[in-house]
C-alpha cells in the first residue's frame, strides 16, 4: 500500500482529526477537527510530518508519490471552491503555513495569496470586482514570498513603497491606487531578480513547491534547532505543511479579521476576549499600523475605547463567532486561541489551539472549569505548570516597564527586585538598617554572607551555578538571585562592577529578575504577588492526590515558619552548620577547631551546646507534630575559619593564639578539593565530640519542645557523606549512647531515627550494606551529582553552558536530575536498600526536590517524600500530585511506588 | 552428637592432621601431622578454635562438655607418659601454647612447666635426680605464668633474682643453688600475691584453666586485633590452645634445644640452617644470655665460630634431626621452620611450620624446588609474594645499620636513599649538577618539580597519599619516596624541617626508606639490588602463564625504555601533559592558555606541535610493534600557570601581557575543586584546537616512527574524563577528521583506536551508551576512586589513617582497589560495555594496575591488560600469572575472563 502523505480537510473531504496531531501537526489536525465539527473552515490539505522526516532522511528528496497526492488534494480544493489554481479567469489562491506537533517559533510562518501572477491577478480583480484589492494582494504576496521563501530582506520591499510614496507625494498606503500597486509590483519583481539573480516565479505550482520547500527547510534553521533543544523536542518529529484556500478579510467593510481567546488569558475571567480589524488581512493586526478593536462591548468598555466592538458593528457574525467559541471550548475542554476571517459577511475559522495564559489565569481557569464540570480535578491539576506558581509567590517585573539590560546570568532564585549596589555583607546590613534597599553583589557568597543576604533585596553573583551557595540560600529565603553572571566583573576591592565597557559603583541602583536571569541598570517597576482562593483550592486538591510527602529544607525559625505556611509536612534537611555562623557563636566554633586536644575541643563545644539546643527547641516547636531531619555537621572545618588578615588577627587575639599558630592551623586545614575532603561524617569519625554535642542538643531540644507542645517531633538524625556501612555503625552507636544518657538524665525518652544521606556513588552502590544500619536514606542529589558526574557545581560555570549548548546535557544537571546517571544510582540505592530493609524511609533533599521533572522521577522510584526550599513547597506539592496522576495513567512503570505505598 | 572440642596428638592417640589447620590451628595441626608421620612428638592435645568462638559468643563461657573432654585428653597424656598431672610422686608437666590458623603476634605465647607446685616440685626433683633443676623449673614456671597469665611485670621477677644475687654475692644465675631457687620461689609467690591480691595458684588444674583462659583472652588484646585488621584475618577464626607434655632440654649436657630451617631462609641455599644450645630451655635461646651455636659444621665454618656444632657434639641425634629435616621438607614440599628439644639424648619435635624467607631466598627456593621436582611451576609462581620483588629491584637499607628514626610517613615508592636536604627543585638540580646527592623535601610536589625529582636521590613530602603526585611520579622514576609524613613540618621559606622538637636544615643529610616509610637523620648504609638468573626464570614462567597483558604508564624516553626492559608489552597510559612542563615549552603552553581568541590559541599551539610530534615519534620508536595509549590533555589549565610573583612577572614580560591581564586570567581560572573542574575532555569541548594539535602530533609521530622501524605502533587515543557518550562522539569525530587529513597529506595511513578512560561513576553506569563510540575503555581507577568514594587523594591524608585504623577501609583505597565500591562500577562498566561492543578492549591504568590484589580483581572481571609504573611491571607480571592460576583453581568465578579470552 502506498503511504498517504497528504490529507484533505474541509466540509467536502475531511480526512483528519485532532487525535492526528503527531502526523498532521497542531494546526492541521485542529483545522480538520473544526471542519469535522461542522465549523466553517476554508478547504485545504496537510502534507504530513512524515514527509519532513523522509525529506531529511533522503538528502532533501521527496517521496515519489508526493507530487501526485498534492495534485489530487489540490483538485479537491478546486472542486470545493469552484475555482482553479493558476487559472487566469477564476483563480484559486492559497495560503501555505508550517505546523509542527507543538508550536515552535523560528520556522517559516505564513505565505498568503499564493497563486497570484500577472495573469491570475486580473482574474482576482474581475472576480472580486475590486482591482485595487487584487493588485494590493499581489504585491503583498510578492513581499511575503520574497521575504520568507526567497530570503530578500523585507526592508527592501518597504523601501520600494516609501520611494513610491515620496515620488508621488502620498502619505499612507491607503492613498495608493490600483495603478500605484501595479507599478510597485513591477518594482518588487525587479528587486527580487536583482537580489536573487532569478526572476520572481510566475508559475503557481512553482510558487507552491517553493513555499513547501521553504517550510521543510526552516525546520533546521539554527533558531528552530535551538528552540527544540531547549524544549526537548525531538529533531525527528518534523513539521507538517498546511495549504489552505484563501479567504479575504480585506475585500471591503463587510470583511474583517481577528484573533480571540475563549476566556481572558491574562486574568482567566470567563468572558470572550479578542481583537478584530475591519477590512484587513491577518498581517495588518500584527503590523500595528491600525489599532485593533475589541471584540465585545464589555472589552471595549474595560479598555475605555471609542472604537465599535464587533459585537456592535457585526452583530450577526459576532453571534456566530460566539457560538463557535462555546462549541470549541466545550469540545476541547480548554481555553482556545482562535483566528478568524470574515469575508463579505461570512465567517471562516482559520485556527484553533490551546490558549497560552498567565499563571494566574491558568489557576483560575482550571479551578473554574472544574466547577463548571468541564474537567475533572485531575485534569485541573495537570493544567498548571508547577514552575509557573513561582509567578504567584514572588514579585515579578512589570511587563510594560522599560529595561536597560546589562547582562544575563542564571535564573537562580525567582522574583524581581531593585536595590543599591553593595559589595559586602556588612555594608548590606548597615545600609538596610538605615532603611535603604540594597542589592548584594559578590563574585560568590559563602556562609558568612547569610546576614547580608537577609538584609538585601536580592543577590547577584558573577560565579557559581544553580546550586551554588548564593542560589541555594536565596531560594531558601525566597529572595531573588541571579547567579553566575560571568560577563560582570565584580570588583569588591575597587567597589566597581564592570560590564561591557560600562561601570557601576557602590550605591548605584541595579535590578535583577531571578526568573529570567536578567540584570538591569536602574530601578524597574515590579508587581507584587497575590494569592487567590483558587490557589488554596488547587493546593488542597493536589494534597489529596499526591502520594509523596513534601518537606522543606530549612534551619532558621523564619524559614521553617514560611515552610509550614506553604504546606511543608516536616523538615527534610536542617543544615546545622548554618547555625554556627551567627556572630555570637563563630568565635566558639573557631576555638573548637583550633583546639589542640580533645579536652579543649570539648570545652569549646560545651559553650556551643546551649545555643544549639535553643536552635533545635525552637525549630522543633515550630514543626511540632512533624518529622525533622537534622543533618550533623557537614562542611569542611576551614569554611568556619577567619578570612583575611584583619579577621584572622581579631580571632587570634580573642582566642589567645599567636599569629603563627593560627597561620599553621589554617595551612593544615587547607584542602585541594574541599568538596572531596575532610567533611561530613569524616569529621564525626575524627572528632566524635562534635557529633556528640550535636546529638545531645537535638535530644534535649526535642524533649523541651515536646514538653511545651504536648506533641512530639520525631528527630531524624542524619549522618552526612557516608560511604561505608561501618561509618554509619560507628556514629550511630555514638548517637544512641547520647540518647540513652539524655533520656536517663531527663527521665523521659522520645522516638527518633538515625539514617544517612546517600550522596556518594559508593553509598548508593553498597546501599544493601548501609541500609542494615539506617532507618532512612535521604538522597543528597547535589553532592551525588557532583561526584557521579565528577563536576564541581562551583566550577561548572566555566563549561556547563557550552555543554548544554552542544546538547551534551539537555539541562543543567544541578537543576534537573540527570536521570540516566545520577537517577540510575538513586534507583540502585532504593532497590538495594529495600532489599534488606523493606521499611526504610526514603526521601530526597537535594535541590532537585523542588524541580518538577525530578519530582516525577522520585515518584517513579517510589520515594516517600521530597524536600525543597520553602518557597518551592507549593511547586513540589503540585508536581508530586501530577506525578501520582501520571504514574497511575502509565501503570506498571512504578513498581517502586507500589512498594512505597 | 556431642561436638568434639578436644583432639589428642602423639603416637598413642593422634586425632588430627595438617588439613585440620582451621580447627586445630597451625601449631596443633602440624604437631598431629608430625606425630602421624611417626616423628617423635611429645603427646598432648589441642582445644579447638571453635571453643574460642563459642567462648566469645557465650559471654566468655565454655561449652558444657569441654571440661570432661579436657580431662579425658589429659588422662590420655598421663597414660602415654606414665605420669600423673598434679601428682606429687610422679608429676606430669605440660606446656600451654596458643595456636591460631595463621601465626599471629600479640597473643599469649607459651607457659612451660605447668603443673608444678610445692608438692610436685619434689616429685620432679626425685624423678630427675636433680633438685636444682626442679626448683629452677618451678621458679621459671611461676615467672612465666605470673607474667603472661597473671599480668605481673616480668621486671619485678628479675628484680627478685637480682636482689637475691646481690644479697648473696652471686654473679650469675648458674651460681644459684637449689636452696637459692627455693628462696626465690618463696619470694616470687609473695610478689604475685602482693601484685594480684591472690596467692599463686597451687592446684595444677586451676593453673591449667588459668592458662587456657589467658590464651583465649589474648585473642582480643589490642595488639592482636590490630594485627588481624592489617592482615585481613577474621575475628571469627579464633585461636586453638595446645597442651603438651613437657620435655626438658635443660636436664644436663645430654640435653639441648634449638630452632632450624630446612634451607637458608636468607639466601635460599639448600643447606641445613639452625642454632641450638646444650642444656637449655627454649626461652634461653631467645633471651640471648648464651650465644646459640650453629647446627652444622658448614654453618659453624661460615660464621667463623669455635663453638662446636650439633653435628659434632651430638652426631647421632643430629643425624636423626637431619632425617627429620628431609622427611618434613619432602612431606610439606616447602621450607620448614622447626623447633626441637633433646632430653637425655632423645630427640623431640615441638613445632614445624613454613619458614619465613627473604625475597631473594623465596625466589631461589621456588626455582630450585621446581628443578628438584618437588613442586610444579604453578606452585613456584604462587610461592612468591609479588610485592616482595620490590626488594630485588630497589636498594634496601642494610638491616644491620643503625637508624636514627625521625618519623614515619607513607611507603610511597620503594627503595632506600640518603641525600642532603633541599627544599626546591632548582636547588636540587643545582646541587646534583655539582655532584651532590640530594633529598628533595617538600610539603607536596607539583608537575613543576619533575626535574628536581629527577635530580634527587629520593623525595620526601609532608602531605599527600599513596597516589599523590610525588608518589606516582617517584614510582614511575623508580625513585624512593616517603609521602605524607605529617609529623614533619617542612618549611621551605625558612629552609627548615621541624620534627618532634628537632630541627634539620638545608644540607643536612636525611635517609628515607620508601618500603617502610621511615625517615631517618643522617646517612644509613644501603644494599644494592641484584637480579639473579632465578628472577628471569620465574618471570618467563609467569609470562607463559598469565592471561592479562602488562603495560606501563610512561611518557619519557627513559621511563619507556625502563618499562620495555622490565617486560612491558606496551604503554597503557602516556600522560601528554607531562610533556608540557619542559622549560622550553611551558612558555608556549602558557601563551596558549592566555590566548584571548581561537586564532591566538592556534598560533601558540602551532609552536607546540613540532615538540609534541617529536615526543611521540621517540616514544613510538621505543615501543615499536606495541600498542601505546596516549591520553589527550587532562589536567585543569591552571596547573600550567606561573606560580608566585617572580614567575608571573617573568611570564607576563615574555608574553607581552600586563600584570593585571595575567592576574585577571589567573583569577578566572581559579577553581574551588579543580579535580571536578574544567579538565579532561571538557577542555577538548571548550578548546577543540588543543586536542586537534595533539591528535595531529600523534598521527604524524606514529607515521614517522613506523617509517623508521618498518614496524607500526598502534596509537590508542584516549579521551579523558568522559561522562556521556556525546562528549566522546564529538571529540572522536574531531580526531578522525585529523587522521584523515594527516593520512591524506602523508599519503599513508595506519591503524589506530579511539577510546576513553572510565574514571567517572556516570561513565561506568552508562558504559552501554559510551561503548558504542569507543574502541577501548581504560579504567582510570585513581579518579574513579576519588569520585566514587568522594575522597580527594590529596586531602585524604587528614583522615584516611584514622579510617584504616578504625577498620572503615581495610586498606588505602588509592593503593588497593576498593572492590565493593569502585570494583562494582568497574564490573558494571565491563558488563555493559561488552553487552553492546563484544570486542571492546579493556584495561586499567590507575595506580591499582601495579597492586597484586587489585590485579586479581582485574582478572576476575576479565580485563585484557593492566598498566602500571615501569618499576612495577615485574610485580604485575607475576601477580597476573598468580591471578590466572587462582582463577583456574576456582572455576566459574571468572565468567568475564572467559569472555576476554
Amino acid at each position: 500500500m502506498t503511504t498517504q502523505w497528504v490529507y484533505n480537510f474541509g466540509k467536502d473531504k475531511n480526512e483528519g482529526d485532532a487525535s492526528m496531531r503527531n502526523l498532521l501537526g497542531g494546526k492541521g489536525s485542529n483545522l480538520a477537527e473544526m471542519a469535522g465539527l461542522g465549523l466553517p473552515v476554508p478547504p485545504g490539505f496537510t502534507i504530513t510530518t512524515e514527509v519532513c522526516t523522509a525529506y531529511y532522511d533522503n538528502d532533501k528528496n521527496y517521496p515519489d508519490e508526493l507530487a501526485a497526492q498534492v495534485e489530487a488534494a489540490l483538485e479537491q480544493i478546486e472542486s470545493s471552491m469552484s475555482a482553479k489554481f493558476g487559472d487566469s479567469e477564476n483563480p484559486l489562491l492559497v495560503s501555505v503555513r508550517s505546523g509542527a506537533r507543538v508550536s515552535m517559533p523560528g520556522m517559516m510562518d505564513t505565505v498568503l495569496n499564493l497563486g497570484l501572477n500577472d495573469a491570475t491577478v486580473e482574474g482576482l480583480a474581475k472576480k472580486s470586482g475590486d482591482e485595487r484589492f487584487a493588485w494590493d494582494s499581489y504585491r503583498r504576496f510578492i513581499q511575503m514570498y520574497g521575504d520568507v521563501v526567497l530570503g530578500v530582506d523585507h526592508h527592501d520591499f518597504e523601501d520600494v513603497i516609501d520611494t513610491f510614496k515620496r515620488n508621488n507625494d502620498l502619505r499612507q498606503d491607503t492613498d495608493i491606487s490600483a495603478d500605484g500597486w501595479k507599478e510597485i509590483v513591477a518594482d518588487y519583481k525587479t528587486l527580487v531578480e536583482r537580489e536573487t539573480g532569478k526572476p520572481f516565479p510566475d508559475d503557481a505550482r512553482e510558487q507552491l513547491w517553493g513555499a513547501v520547500n521553504a517550510v521543510f527547510d526552516s525546520w533546521n534553521v539554527p533558531r528552530a534547532v535551538t528552540y527544540r533543544r531547549i524544549h526537548e523536542i525531538s529533531d525527528k518529529w518534523g513539521t507538517a505543511v498546511n495549504v489552505q484556500s484563501m479567504v479575504f478579510g480585506n475585500m471591503g467593510d463587510d470583511c474583517a479579521t481577528g484573533v480571540c481567546f475563549t476566556r481572558d488569558p491574562s486574568t482567566g475571567d470567563n468572558y470572550f476576549y479578542g481583537e478584530y480589524l475591519i477590512n484587513a488581512q491577518g498581517e495588518d493586526v500584527v503590523a500595528g499600523i491600525r489599532t485593533p478593536q475589541s471584540l465585545t462591548i464589555k472589552g471595549r468598555e474595560m479598555e475605555g475605547s471609542d472604537l465599535p466592538s464587533m459585537e456592535e458593528s457585526m452583530p450577526a457574525v459576532f453571534k456566530q463567532l460566539d457560538d463557535v467559541r462555546h462549541k470549541l471550548e466545550k469540545h476541547y475542554r480548554d481555553v482556545q486561541d482562535l483566528e478568524f476571517t470574515v469575508q463579505k459577511g461570512q465567517l471562516f475559522m482559520l485556527q484553533t489551539r490551546a490558549g497560552k495564559r498567565t499563571a494566574k489565569a491558568a489557576l483560575k481557569i482550571a479551578v473554574d472549569m472544574e466547577k463548571e464540570g468541564l474537567i475533572t480535578k485531575d485534569e485541573a491539576l495537570l493544567r498548571i505548570e508547577p514552575q509557573s506558581l513561582d509567578q504567584l509567590l514572588h514579585p515579578t517585573l512589570d511587563p510594560n516597564a522599560k529595561k536597560d539590560i546589562l547582562s544575563k546570568g542564571l535564573p537562580a532564585s525567582p522574583g524581581a527586585a531593585s536595590g543599591k549596589i553593595v559589595f559586602t555583607s556588612d555594608k548590606a546590613e548597615e545600609m538596610a538598617q538605615a532603611g535603604e534597599k540594597v542589592m548584594l553583589c559578590r563574585q560568590e557568597t559563602s556562609p558568612e554572607d547569610i546576614s547580608g543576604m537577609h538584609a538585601a533585596q536580592g543577590i547577584l553573583t558573577s560565579r557559581g551555578g544553580m546550586t551554588s551557595h548564593a542560589a541555594v540560600v536565596a531560594r531558601g529565603m525566597g529572595k531573588p538571585c541571579v547567579a553566575g553572571a560571568g560577563e560582570l566583573h565584580i570588583d569588591g576591592k575597587a567597589k566597581l562592577i564592570r560590564v561591557k565597557g560600562r561601570e557601576l559603583k557602590e550605591g548605584d541602583i541595579l535590578t535583577i529578575d531571578g526568573a529570567t536571569g536578567e540584570v538591569m541598570a536602574g530601578a524597574v517597576d515590579t508587581i507584587k504577588p497575590e494569592l487567590s482562593g483558587d490557589f488554596g483550592t488547587l493546593m488542597a486538591w493536589a494534597d489529596k492526590r499526591r502520594r509523596m510527602k513534601v518537606r522543606a529544607n530549612a534551619e532558621t525559625a523564619l524559614d521553617s515558619k514560611t515552610a509550614r505556611d506553604f504546606g511543608a509536612e516536616g523538615i527534610g534537611l536542617c543544615r546545622t552548620e548554618h547555625m554556627f555562623f551567627e556572630p555570637t557563636r563563630i568565635q566558639n566554633v573557631r576555638e573548637m577547631i583550633f583546639a589542640t586536644s580533645e579536652d579543649k575541643r570539648r570545652a569549646a563545644l560545651e559553650k556551643l551546646l546551649p545555643e544549639q539546643r535553643k536552635d533545635f527547641a525552637e525549630l522543633f516547636d515550630i514543626m511540632s507534630g512533624l518529622p525533622v531531619t537534622v543533618r550533623l555537621l557537614d562542611p569542611p572545618l576551614h569554611e568556619f575559619l577567619p578570612h583575611g588578615e584583619e579577621d584572622t588577627a581579631q580571632f587570634a587575639k580573642a582566642a589567645g593564639f599567636s599569629a603563627s599558630d593560627v597561620e599553621k592551623r589554617l595551612n593544615d586545614l587547607h584542602e585541594s578539593n574541599p568538596m572531596l575532603g575532610h567533611r561530613g561524617c569524616r569529621l564525626g569519625i575524627s572528632f566524635p565530640e562534635i557529633y556528640e554535642m550535636q546529638a545531645r542538643a537535638i535530644f534535649e531540644g526535642a524533649l523541651e519542645a515536646s514538653a511545651k507542645n504536648n506533641e512530639a517531633v520525631v528527630p531524624e538524625i542524619m549522618i552526612p557523606l557516608v560511604g561505608t556501612r561501618k561509618e554509619l555503625e560507628i556514629l550511630r552507636a555514638k548517637v544512641e549512647d547520647i540518647a540513652k544518657d539524655v533520656f536517663a538524665e531527663k527521665g523521659k525518652g522520645l522516638e527518633y531515627m538515625v539514617g544517612t544521606m546517600i550522596e556518594l556513588p559508593r553509598a548508593a552502590l553498597t546501599a544493601d550494606e548501609i541500609a542494615q544500619s539506617a532507618d532512612f536514606f535521604s538522597f543528597g542529589t547535589n553532592d551525588l551529582t557532583q561526584t557521579t558526574l565528577g563536576m564541581s557545581r562551583d566550577d561548572a560555570g566555566n563549561f556547563l553552558p557550552e555543554y548544554i549548548g552542544q546538547g551534551i546535557y539537555e539541562r543543567d544537571p544541578f537543576a534537573s536530575l540527570d536521570v540516566d546517571g545520577v537517577g540510575q544510582l538513586v534507583d540502585i540505592a532504593q532497590n538495594k536498600g529495600r532489599s534488606v530493609n523493606a521499611d526504610i524511609k526514603l526521601g530526597i533533599c537535594g535541590e532537585h526536590g523542588g524541580d518538577p521533572s525530578s519530582i516525577a522521577f522520585c515518584e517513579s522510584v517510589g520515594l516517600h517524600y521530597v524536600s525543597c526550599s520553602p518557597y518551592r513547597v507549593p511547586i513540589a506539592r503540585l508536581a508530586a500530585a501530577q506525578a501520582t496522576i501520571k504514574a497511575e495513567e502509565a501503570p506498571g512503570k512504578s513498581e517502586a511506588a507500589k512498594k512505597a505505598a
